[in-house]
């Protein structure tokens, strides 16, 4: 047994209070073995954490990492014509190259920020799984499905893709990839395709993640067509069970939200691509109220356009307040909940939580900063002043990914060189 | 003649063009003197900016600067309940010492996020003078007057010594302070010191700055007693000149729209601090669109909880789209334009523009970052996706506050250090 122990730090434990201890973590099992006083005498490995805070890593449920190649490409417009007059063209001219080096700068961007393991919905998956199995992260993959500008064997080719990746990426690098089957969303994918292919997915036993809900645009077809809202029209497809999860979860009413909490399906919640694209403000207090368990994600870096899940933690807080229209709703407790716990089990993964047994998943934040003095509370630091560069290590089953601002999975000059170019490349293709 | 050449960068114009050039400061004057390439040679003093984006300083129009001491002391409660229960009993056992640390703090971290002038409302202003004397930054000051919870004697002190503080400290430290006469609001000042003391403000000529519109309940009492809005009851009472500046403007109506756009008075939108007491959604672009100059400000750091005003360029131009329902709202140009030249306009600041003749107030952000990888547009990265720790130097006046990070003028160890025994002091004496 190899170990590591996070030393002198404060420890932010599963009940949200704070204790002066070290963590003491099995990094062959990529678990953590201990966490009290002076366990630094037993490591193998220290890493400094005097005058900072040990939090879970944050958990991203929803993002499209290799986007991060199209940031600031399009911005300030409505998601329709902002996706089929910018996004998609773009996306159309992009490489197995092009994916690669998006998905590792994109990486680079979470383990910057504290992040130990997202979902991702996206194409050319096997670039992305191989981008995560360098980078250390831990990682929900899956091929996004889109039918409606397909004819019928191309549709079924696309979802067929789908299982095929789930199948095949669930449980690679060493366990740390997990897989879904994707399907886009409930109206990028024709019913035919849903009914015939989400029985297979729960024959081969991935969760099924898709965009629900996001924009009023989308639910109104489905009424029109269906007579049923959106997430009642999923749960008759078989696509709202326990270990499913869905994106946005913007515009649902009442019976939506029973639905999802009788369902146990959970909902991440993506703020700031919802002001962006002016989709609206998903009913976050209402949600957690019912029972729902709402996780966060920051999107694409496109419609963000960063991937820091503490920016996202303090857009949850405030955007959580207005939708509510009360100053207490969604507080800062909740929204740390929200980044760790409550992501990781939305998409079906056991971390988030700093105690013995649990994923050695975390990251380390220098407390030693004029925005994060007085110490009044750690727990409202996180939610709301805490940013990106405050994050010193992070650390994912039981790796070191970053050591004071270095990491150590990917050559980050290197990869943001290549992206600059891969991106010049682009520009210069899609005009 | 001392020199400064700010080197080797891609300079932010006013047009939001950007070009590689260099910057040449005549250091005496503070002022700009030259934009051009190669201008590295005729300078005393350089500053590196390769790789870097020289942007105009950021000019935060409403602050309690001194608050910093109360950042994360109490959270998610509404505006009338976080001040009547936490805010003001703590703020009734600062001291003058508690004051001077707490302002210094702020100002670090203003240094430190690229601010190079603010506007700032509190009580205690020669302290909070001298802090802003010593840190090199330019700030318009004001002691805050509240009659409400006086007697007719302390009433008419309140405002004396806000007069009294606006004439003093005008054009101090050199002319980086100016000052305003600042009655806190138009219900917690009573009519009749307005009406005596605003002519005497006028007098004076110094502008007037107050809170206006911020949440319902402001708005509600005016109407009931005065039958007019709020904003028409200050333009009643002479408080809406072009010199005048009003902070939130949050539940304005088409009237007072038009009466702000005639009057040429300035509205600072804090969209942070109005997310985080569910204040509302200011009408930014609706606002935009009647040509009422729009600046942006933090609000004191227990609502919001950091000082970045990127952080606040990126809410602006995210809860603006929301507000307006419509996603090419508050575009990243508009945003950009309200963090610099009109938040500088709005307090009545010449800052805010990179041309030769204008103050040397500027911030240089390192762009080799992941996060503002690739570069499609610098401007786009400046409203959504840079981040306080980016700022690699702060230079306000033709002086140098930062320098790779490393502040200058105030010793960022010690004055944290102060903070911190200061805060367990007030927590201690508070409860």
């Amino acid at each position: 047994m190899t170990t590591l122990s996070i030393i002198d730090g404060r420890v932010l434990r599963p009940d949200l209070t704070v204790t002066a201890a070290d963590v003491l973590i099995d990094q062959e099992s990529g678990t953590i073995l201990e966490i009290a006083p002076d366990l630094a005498g037993e490591a193998d490995e220290t890493l400094d954490a005097a005058d900072s805070l040990v939090t879970p890593g944050f958990v991203n449920g929803h993002c499209h990492v290799a986007m991060a190649l199209l940031r600031g490409y399009a911005d300030d417009k409505p998601l329709d014509a902002w996706l089929q007059e910018d996004i998609w063209p773009a996306e159309a001219e992009l490489t197995g190259d092009d994916i690669r080096v998006g998905a590792e700068l994109g990486l680079l961007e979470l383990i910057k920020s504290g992040t130990t393991a997202f979902a991702d919905m996206y194409f050319d998956v096997p670039e992305i799984a191989a981008a995560v199995e360098q980078s250390g992260l831990r990682a929900r993959l899956g091929h996004g499905v889109v039918t409606v500008v397909k004819d019928d064997e191309g549709a079924r080719e696309d979802a067929r893709t789908s299982l095929e990746i789930a199948r095949e990426y669930a449980g690679a690098a060493d366990g740390r990839i997990s897989t879904a089957f994707m399907p886009h969303s409930l109206t990028t994918v024709g019913s035919e395709y849903l009914e015939e292919f989400v029985p297979e997915a729960r024959d081969a036993g991935v969760p099924i993640h898709y965009h629900a809900n996001e924009t009023a645009d989308e639910v109104a077809p489905i009424v029109d067509e269906h007579g049923v809202r959106p997430l009642e029209y999923a749960a008759d497809r078989g696509m709202l069970e326990p270990e499913d999860f869905v994106a946005h979860g913007v515009h649902v009413d009442e019976t939506e939200i029973d639905l999802l909490a009788e369902a146990g399906t959970g909902v991440i919640h993506c703020p700031a691509s919802n002001m962006k694209l002016a989709s609206g403000m998903a009913p976050v207090e209402r949600l957690r109220e019912a029972g729902v368990t709402v996780g966060l994600g920051t999107d694409g870096a496109a419609s963000n356009n960063d991937l820091s899940m503490l920016d996202e933690a303090r857009d949850a807080a405030m955007l959580g307040k207005l939708a509510a229209d009360d100053a207490s709703a969604v507080p800062a407790e909740a929204v740390v909940d929200m980044l760790t716990r409550d992501s990781a089990a939305a998409i079906g993964l056991e971390s988030g939580r700093l105690e013995a047994g649990a994923p050695a998943d975390l990251a380390v934040i220098d407390l030693e900063k004029p925005h994060l003095t007085p110490r009044h509370d750690l727990v409202s630091h996180l939610a709301y002043a805490a940013a990106a560069a405050d994050v010193r290590h992070t650390v994912c089953d039981g790796r070191v990914l970053m050591r004071d601002r270095d990491v150590l999975t990917l050559d980050e000059a290197a990869v943001r060189e290549r992206a600059l170019e891969a991106a010049d490349s682009l520009v210069a293709r899609a005009e």
